[in-house]
């Protein structure tokens, strides 16, 4: 085997099979664009700054410094800081996600470390894995690393296909069902109760455990609340994965995952071989917040923030936007994802999304960064509203806008 | 395929292949012994808490939070804080590690992410992984749940035995070649000048990468500075990781890996599937104390404590220790490597960790935590003299003396 060539300085590396065909995320390729401080980002997918408790934080992080220097800066365990972790069940329990009688819990670096955990815990090189048709980059390359089989179903306003997931689930051999049912990233859809019942029924008749991530479902502004599927988990068919990214801070790289202990257990072991403990500061930062501040309330500031945005862009895309361009409404989230009309292109598509950062300086994502196949058609794009501030909002869409109806028509 | 059994309340899942065999570490379970407060732990692998800069990083926290909170609290990027990448690049590059001809450097959560992502990169399942028997666990578990084929070539006071890593290379598909050539974990011992020259060789010969944990090198106490292996190199074969672990704080979780260009990219994916980036805060730590502080003398502080805690540990050894136990004379690091009377079983130094634990409340890792396989024997312990106070030193080591005596003679 030849494991690389000699270059004049330096090696040609042969990298493994499951990583090497895999990219950096297009979403942070167009984010080195924003970079530019004349670009108007509405690409991010970061929480509205606004809305992030950093005074609260700052003061409890003196408390933790001052009184408890000794648990913030040495080893914890991989499980998790106990207090938090505590916590975060009683939380999950007061909402029927959390069951006591075989569920446990342990504290992420992020949701997205849960979510790569309980694909490397379950899935083979091969194995099949169902997602959501556009789905979230980070969830799809997480995936990807582990050399899985990865099959999309289609995505509809009240979440997937439930025909296409059965044909799908027939087909064999799908160890693993990731959905984000609120609010879903890219797309900003949120999964009906009946689709979510049929789901978990799906899964058990054909023996696929559901990863169900639900980083967006406290950013519910409107409408009503729908029970997760964790809910109507009565075996451990369903691993759950939040996150403190949006409610507290992202970049303190706090989640959890919750599911039946034995599945837990691997996730731990995996867990202590990733990263051997999520930052002790960040755990110890989270606790106190629960533990000091009333969380309905904080979160019932948020709602206003994101409410205000999200509408704020609605109008603007109705004021602004070609007619034939569609549009999805999101009762919650950070994403709304628009469709240009029929008959476009994919690369027409990205045409339009190079065209809007190079030229008129606003960044949105190419719906195609969120394909599960190269091959796979898209015309869709997608738009944040939590990370732009109200001007760059009313700025950054008049001039999609404009450029949508030059290209598309009025 | 079945996928699981129903029970009465719960599933029985099917793991992976790769984390299935996966066993929680040994160290961590003795560690649980070791919540008994009444109990002397010598088994830990933490730094010295009397060393760490508590009330420094305290202070830069306050600053960094008063000053920078929208970057603490936000999304960063993979790659790392820009100024600490930067820093971290100068340091290397005055100590002759990184090459500005092909190297980067990316902040990792840890040095076990650095070399748990090495791995990812690099080794399909199957590919041979060489490391020092006894390896450190956490890099032994991180191979493992990449299901490759893992071989031991035996370690000796200056390193692996050379002989014996040309055997295994010649032996082909070997990907890479694992060291810790600084007071290595668990054994104390330091490769030699003349072994890191003939290993660097040798696995250019043979065209495999040679992955350089140096978690412990800036621990040097006594005797000679001995040039790192990467600085060997003129083409990309070697990774270098290192950490902010042992010279500021563990428990913030930041290390960095440098290596050629081309692995950092694949790494830089690997690590935005995990975790997105290492927490913005405990990185601004870093890099305010690497401005703020002369690092060389801050190690110098270090270097006062931890000779102390070695030499009185030794001391204690030669004084209570049965006289037919053999132990290492680390000249940095964090462990003493002892070894048990010719004849003993790997059965029996189990029984003296496991009896001086339960019974005598003095906890030590059995040094078959470290081994390579299940069969290997092994008839030595591991210590820590960097966690303990002095007093619980001289008192460990007097207890485990005189179980020592007890079970192997005077």
């Amino acid at each position: 085997m030849i494991l690389f060539v000699k270059g004049q300085f330096a090696m040609e590396f042969k990298f493994s099979e499951k990583v090497a065909h895999l990219q950096a995320s297009q979403i942070r390729e167009i984010l080195k664009y924003s970079a530019d401080p004349a670009v108007i980002s509405l690409a991010a997918g970061s929480p509205a700054p606004e809305a992030l408790p950093a005074k609260e934080l700052e003061e409890l992080s003196k408390e933790i410094l001052n009184e408890e220097p000794g648990i913030a800066f040495q080893y914890g365990v991989t499980e998790g800081y106990t207090p938090l972790r505590d916590e975060v069940k009683n939380i999950l329990r007061k909402r029927g996600i959390f069951n006591d009688e075989y569920d446990d819990v342990v504290i992420t670096s992020g949701a997205q470390q849960a979510n790569e955990l309980s694909a490397k815990v379950l899935c083979n090189e091969g194995d099949t894995l169902l997602v959501e048709n556009p789905c979230f980059i980070g969830s799809l390359n997480a995936f990807k690393s582990y050399h899985v089989d990865l099959q999309g179903v289609t995505l509809e306003h009240d979440g997937v296909n439930i025909a296409e997931l059965e044909e799908k689930l027939r087909g064999g051999n799908v160890k693993l069902v990731y959905l984000i049912p609120n609010f879903q990233n890219p797309t900003g859809y949120t999964m009906s109760w009946e689709k979510r019942q049929k789901a978990f029924e799906l899964c058990g008749r054909y023996g696929a455990v559901i990863l169900e991530d639900n980083p967006y479902g406290d950013l519910r502004f409107a409408g009503e609340d729908i029970k997760c599927i964790k809910e109507l988990d009565t075996e451990g068919r369903v691993i759950y994965s939040g996150t403190f990214s949006k409610i507290l801070s992202p970049g303190i790289r706090v989640g959890y995952v919750c599911a039946h202990k034995d599945i837990i257990q691997k996730i731990v072991v995996c867990k202590q071989v990733a990263d051997v403990h999520t930052t002790m500061w960040s755990q110890m930062l989270c606790y106190r917040f629960l533990k000091k501040y009333d969380l309905d309330e904080h979160i019932n500031k948020l709602h206003e923030v994101y409410k205000h945005k999200t509408e704020l862009m609605i109008s603007e895309i109705r004021k602004n936007f070609s007619s034939k361009i569609t549009f999805s409404e999101p009762q919650g989230g950070l994403f709304i994802w628009c469709t240009l009309p029929e008959g476009v292109t994919t690369q027409q598509m990205i045409d339009f999304c190079t065209t809007a950062v190079k030229d008129y300086k606003v960044a949105i994502v190419p719906g195609s960064a969120f394909s599960i196949k190269d091959t796979d058609e898209c015309r869709s794009f997608r738009l944040n509203f939590s990370t732009p501030t109200d001007a760059n909002i009313v700025k950054g869409i008049e001039i999609l806008g404009k450029l949508s109806k030059e290209m598309f028509g009025d």
